[in-house]
């Protein structure tokens, strides 16, 4: 069977339909989970509370082996009749938003408003569902499935709670294919991982006067020098691959050469080999900007350095299109009338593509918007909602080799 | 006669003895107006209180047409003999130090410890020291002789007091000599007014996300390019000229270009030409920055523009080492054992200097330090610093021509 077959052949399934049926049952509760759940602030790095009580639920829904790991990420295995291997059903557990923001959920009709309530809360609450739905309708799957909530994804986080899970998880080497639900819109299926390298670089020399003091190394030249050799360094447009001096500051009054002048980088890239590159080419960049700037000007009093501190690295990968996964996923958004679409961008995903593990971002369903900002909204209304839970829910059951299809 | 035979007969004449004399006899009244006025905070642009005050000793010491200025300029004349042909003897008003600086004196031995004791507060009382050893020792002048008390002489105050002086005055086209009386040590006579231009750039662009819009121009590039081309302007040892790009600030987020990007720039030489085809070179390498930044990457989102703003002007200026002037004071230094030397500086004699006006910077005579910083000091100890203050009042009576001499 090919994707389409395999993907209609679920849906064609009484246990589908019966799932399907225990998922619109159960709405009520899935959007209460979610509300409860976005009420737990779940800063960057501070987490610790909404995991806890994830963890709570995962074992009321009957999971085995419910942990929390040493980075903080908690899981939970539906045992699947096969030999162990693995997928994995992620969401995680951060927001963007800091400590002290109001998380409290308004709702309007079918809209729930607050920070964090799609992007990822709404996913963690779906995942719940669907071991519900899986339950109810007595669906074995051939292999285990994980679901994983984990922390770590946004911004600084940089990925480590997933990160943590594929160095030092005992699971590592069984998981076979990663799916990390992010957001509700499923006809955005992210299957290409941008990755990152972000730099904080300080340019360091003696300073001085102005005036009594000219012509000695000004670390402010030699920053001026890597800006301008990092913005002339090409890039290819596919795989999409990009660069950024993106703030700036030194120097402390107009009549003296600064001591010290900083510059923020991002550097990103859909591959890892062309982010490599560029992170070579990049570190280089200082390094002659510096020897040039000492060559410029005097160093008697002292020489410019840069100190260089590596402040984000998120992997690059890719799952391509022809493989088994991108066809499933492709499927069964397109089995609910939904045009697929495959994008690139940076997820949980990042780091299992870098790994070569079929992997995507797939959406929990329903509508959200204002990710990442105070005015962050879901709709749960249950046409669309459970419309894209289906989706999801049947990508999961042709990944994880529902008993008796295929 | 020439100069040195000229502070010759004055330092020979009875009358300078009684001068001199008067000024040892008054040296604690001298000490207890530097720490009355040192008291009075004078912060840039806030001298009012302290021009009030010195307005009144200007009265009190009978001087004629004592008045304010628009600007905020104290000053009084001691009238001469001659045709109202004027000699300035200046000190300024202002310190460097903000609103709510601790300004009371500190006094360990002959030490006063204060912000702004010496620079310039003493050369304000030794100045009304010198009309009371004139008028005690009946020395009349040929020329008249204008006592400056005057605001704005410290940074951003960018000489406008005696800017608008030189600029507004009914006196100016009497004015023959300018003295500024600036600091303690009287062998540091400044002969070169190096001039300043000082620059606030902002270099502005449409801003973006590093990822999804690059490409667009950027004005950290625009910025990097207009400093690595001030950096390689060659300029004149002699006379000096300098150029820094001395803070630089800009950008809000790693993940994002910059909106805005704004750098502080000081050039300065001793050549009022050299500072003219320097500032003009700066803003013509700005021009080009844009222009070459908006031809490097796309202006479809909007182009990179610069506002420039002048934040200092300080004409350049010298007084030529043969001039008479130079040849007066260099010879009343040497009569006194001291070993002159001319320097270049940046005082209000620039702007006299920039007009062609013969003009110095003289001591105040004593010994001081640590000029701007919280524990400036000066020594008042009568020995070194009657022996000061005679050499430049042998120097405002060679200049203004003590009756009966040369």
């Amino acid at each position: 069977m090919n994707a389409s077959e395999t993907i209609a052949a679920i849906r064609a399934d009484a246990r589908f339909a019966k799932a399907a049926a225990q998922l619109a049952a159960d709405h009520d509760r899935t959007v209460q989970d979610v509300i409860t759940l976005t009420e737990i602030p779940s800063p960057p790095f501070g987490e610790e509370k909404r995991a806890a009580a994830y963890l709570d639920m995962l074992k009321a829904h009957g999971l085995e082996a419910v942990e929390q790991d040493e980075i903080g990420n908690v899981m939970g295995i539906r045992r699947g009749y096969g030999n162990g291997d693995l997928l994995v059903v992620a969401a995680h557990l951060d927001t963007v938003f800091p400590p002290g923001t109001d998380v409290r959920v308004r709702r309007e009709g079918t809209k729930l408003f607050a920070p964090g309530v799609s992007d990822d809360t709404w996913s963690l609450a779906v995942n719940l569902a669907f071991i519900r739905a899986l339950d109810a309708a007595g669906i074995r799957t051939r292999q285990d499935i994980l679901f994983l909530g984990d922390v770590g994804e946004e911004g600084l986080g940089d990925l480590r709670g997933v990160r943590h899970f594929f160095e030092k998880s005992r699971y590592r080497p069984k998981v076979r294919d990663f799916l990390t639900v992010d957001s509700p819109q499923v006809e955005h299926i992210v299957s290409g991982g941008v990755g990152s390298r972000r730099y904080r670089v300080t340019f360091r020399g003696p300073g001085g006067h102005s005036y009594a003091a000219f012509g000695l190394v000004n670390p402010m030249y030699a920053m001026a020098e890597a800006a301008r050799g990092l913005a002339a360094v090409e890039v290819p447009k596919s795989p999409p691959t990009t660069h950024c001096v993106s703030v700036v500051s030194g120097g402390t009054s107009i009549n003296a050469i600064a001591n010290a002048v900083t510059i923020e980088v991002d550097l990103r890239s859909a591959s890892a080999a062309e982010l490599q590159r560029l992170d070579e080419r990049f570190l280089k960049i200082v390094d002659e900007a510096v020897a040039t700037e000492n060559a410029a000007r005097s160093t008697a009093a002292g020489v410019i350095t840069a100190e260089i501190a590596r402040v984000g690295d998120r992997p690059a990968g890719e799952t391509p299109a022809r493989s088994p996964i991108c066809a499933i996923a492709a499927a069964a958004v397109a089995s609910e009338g939904y045009a697929p679409r495959f994008e690139f961008s940076s997820t949980d995903a990042n780091v299992p593509m870098s790994l070569g593990i079929p992997a995507l971002k797939v959406g929990a369903g329903g509508r959200g918007g204002r990710a990442h900002s105070l005015d962050e909204w879901l709709d749960v209304e249950p046409g669309e909602s459970l419309r894209g839970m289906r989706t999801t829910l049947a990508t999961i059951l042709a990944l994880a080799g529902m008993e008796g299809i295929g």
